[in-house]
């Protein structure tokens, strides 16, 4: 009877899943808390079962599947000339400024409110000033829109270096303007500029070709300011673990966006299917020819590239060591979402491989510090859907195809799992407004809700580390 | 400190997230205990966050998102001619049959095994056999696929009534045969007439038109076998509550499946975007006219059909009579998906509303009799995805636009939410294979862990109705 009164007790407690469960005041901790939270860019459910299926096959398990609690998470835009109204699509702007500063914003700026461009306090900026270290790991140019949200402040996500603030225009097309922001009118610059004068201990991922640049109103580049301010510049996996404890670090292992580790065979991706002549003239008519179904593997480019759990590992050693303190990590695999915008299912199942590793090397240490908060999460939805190869009404004997581009990627267990891409026709396919998933480990039980609204993580993790 | 302390070993209890919690017996219950197993058919996290944006607004909340525990649900098929060989996208009989009976099958099949055609145990069998009570409540014809799942077994899905047994055919295009199971050669015959001659205390939803059909080797109507089995016929809202308590309950309440609540104005669907000759070229090239924003409207066919909340309550007041022995009722809104198939994004939030409703019903329920597990799922994932009315590209001014059907509903907050539907180009959209999110009351805390397969879910149940 007595186990039965406990557990009753502690379904109580343990179901505290509204918005209670946020308000609860956390007594001061007894040993530094840490919080790591790690994002898969775009990675909503269908990724997570397209990489599931892939990886473990479809009756298997993957890390993310065994974590304490799982949650649901509301991803919330508004309009730049009326942040009264709702938009019901993101961008990675606007939803890891949600994460990084607790407000809601609209789509393309980097911690900075939307109309009236007011910066935004980061928990990055919050973790320094309580004394926290700090540190942002990422698979993308580290100047992205994710890693800048949470120690950045600028109007425009493409104002990555100083030769994009004024008159800039993105392939012919597209103007890009931050001139609020140079220096010469007491701004902070472009966002490679307040990286490199940032406090931040450790910043890892790509983007060397916007630290290259020379910085406004000097004659030095941006990556020679970052030297100044402190950083040691490591542009190898070597120079990575090499690098000196006392200096912070600035790890740039690509010009751009670090590559994808694994590839479509023969660089393909994703193929829009082949209706005979006769289909054209009506679509119930005729037939049509699909893609090829093709293998994964590993992809060429990728070389030495340190992997996302070898520069997280790095991270939380180099971060741990601020014994009466604690730290906040964000550690991002950026190209979950890169290579579903450009149809490359094998690419986005490689890069979700990869959280897993980096998610594995989190709980590892979460296994032996207590208090570390382990959170996973995606900021927005992707195109990329888990469909049917052979259709539902293949005993119609119909022409039945998607519109858009389709993966046929065949899995370790010999099957073929068809990936739609149908958004647009374009260059690369839309987001989507998709709740995505939240996940905790134990230090999660209770303090995370059910379901909550992006803005609402920001408040599990500052509250969690004392930092409001 | 006892907080703490408490706190923590209720943590650790709560957390039982793995296999070990399905394994955890649980001791003879005081009082009888139900189960409420709520179906979206479709219903993964685009439909609900679609029906959400639409009812409460971005910001807001439905009743789902304040359950006390939520997981993932893996949604697993195999290939009718090798069963090792795993399908990725299943369709709702599959699906249904992992529900009802906790095996995995293959498309189109009723609770039989796939290949071998063997008859599988379903939880209305165990509880009937257990002398406990049990109910199938549907929007669906009461003979289609997810509520037959769980009384019926038969090979193909198709074969609702008698005349559909043997030689028939869908659309002059697919041969249907369930002439194995006919009740000349001691088979059970077909959905209908099992349905009729079953022991189920109620069955609530449409499909009139599988009724009045003549039975197999008789000269009675099944609707008349039916009665002769004991069912009171309610085939309208008046007679579904004046029903007399003693008999057994089949309400039939349209010749197929009940009307959905909400259409799009005007009775339109979504619609392919408009693009200009100019863009027939080249698509970089040109402009496209999207559909225009219509508003969601009461369906006017809807008229007095009981709504699922009616047939729900009616289904739990009959049910609960059963003082000592408690009850399995199973509960679908199974337009979400029909909904989806055909585009109608407006019928989709209402049947996905009507859910909301009927949850209302049970959860109250379960508040004044604790024990009661109340579980939500869906059966599948379908191709309704929440898309940017705007897209992320529009700074490039190009025409992106989907290449399948769009609907552009306005919702209540006065914005533009675009709902796209693009995996094939003909009469009806196929289904997804993401995973399908689940939610449960309290009673399923420590019950279901963070994610499961699907036929883990009759394992839940089972064991929490002490059925094996």
């Amino acid at each position: 009877m007595k186990s039965t009164i406990l557990k009753s007790l502690c379904l109580s407690l343990a179901m505290i899943s509204s918005s209670a469960a946020l308000a609860a005041a956390d007594t001061e901790p007894a040993s530094p808390r840490n919080v790591i939270l790690i994002v898969g860019d775009g990675m909503d459910d269908h990724q997570i079962t397209i990489a599931r299926n892939y990886l473990a096959g479809s009756r298997g398990k993957i890390n993310l599947d065994e974590m304490a609690f799982r949650s649901s998470v509301q991803v919330l835009t508004v309009d730049d000339k009326d942040p009264s109204k709702p938009i019901y699509v993101a961008d990675s702007a606007n939803s890891a400024t949600s994460l990084a500063t607790g407000e809601v914003t609209s789509r393309g700026r980097i911690s900075t409110s939307a109309k009236y461009d007011k910066d935004l306090v980061t928990i990055v900026d919050l973790a320094k000033q309580a004394g926290l270290k700090a540190g942002i790991v990422t698979t993308s140019s580290i100047t992205d829109a994710t890693p800048s949200s949470f120690v950045a402040h600028i109007s425009q996500r493409e104002c990555e270096n100083p030769d994009m603030m004024v008159d800039a225009v993105i392939y012919q097309r597209k103007p890009v303007d931050c001139s609020q922001d140079v220096k010469a009118k007491g701004g902070p610059g472009s966002i490679s500029e307040q990286l490199a004068a940032s406090n931040v201990d450790v910043l890892l991922g790509g983007g060397m070709e916007h630290f290259t640049k020379q910085a406004e109103g000097s004659s030095k580049s941006v990556l020679e300011q970052a030297e100044g301010n402190g950083f040691y510049i490591a542009d190898s996996a070597e120079k990575l673990k090499s690098a000196p404890a006392e200096k912070k670090l600035l790890g740039l292992f690509a010009e751009g966006n670090l590559p994808e580790r694994m590839a479509y065979e023969g660089e393909r991706e994703a193929e829009q299917p082949n209706p005979s002549m006769l289909n054209y003239l009506h679509k119930y008519l005729g037939s049509v020819e699909m893609p090829d179904t093709v293998k994964c593997e590993p992809n060429a480019a990728f070389g030495d590239t340190p992997e996302l759990k070898e520069m997280t590992a790095v991270a939380i050693d180099r971060l741990s060591g601020n014994k009466d303190k604690g730290f906040f990590l964000m550690v991002e695999s950026a190209s979950i979402d890169k290579a579903s915008h450009q149809r490359r299912a094998c690419g986005q199942i490689g890069e979700l491989q990869q959280l897993t590793e980096a998610l594995d090397v989190a709980l590892n240490f979460a296994e032996k510090n207590e208090n570390t908060l382990v959170l996973v999460t995606a900021d927005h939805g992707q195109a990329a859907q888990l469909m049917p190869d052979t259709s539902l009404f293949e005993a119609f004997n119909l022409p039945a195809y998607s519109p858009g581009f389709v993966a046929r990627v065949e899995t370790p267990e010999g099957v073929t799992m068809a990936v739609n891409y149908a958004t647009n026709g374009l260059f690369a396919e839309e987001h989507t407004g998709v709740n995505v998933p939240l996940f905790a480990n134990k230090e999660g039980v209770g303090r995370v809700p059910t379901m909550l609204a992006q803005p609402d993580i920001f408040n599990v993790m500052t509250r969690y580390l004392n930092l409001n």
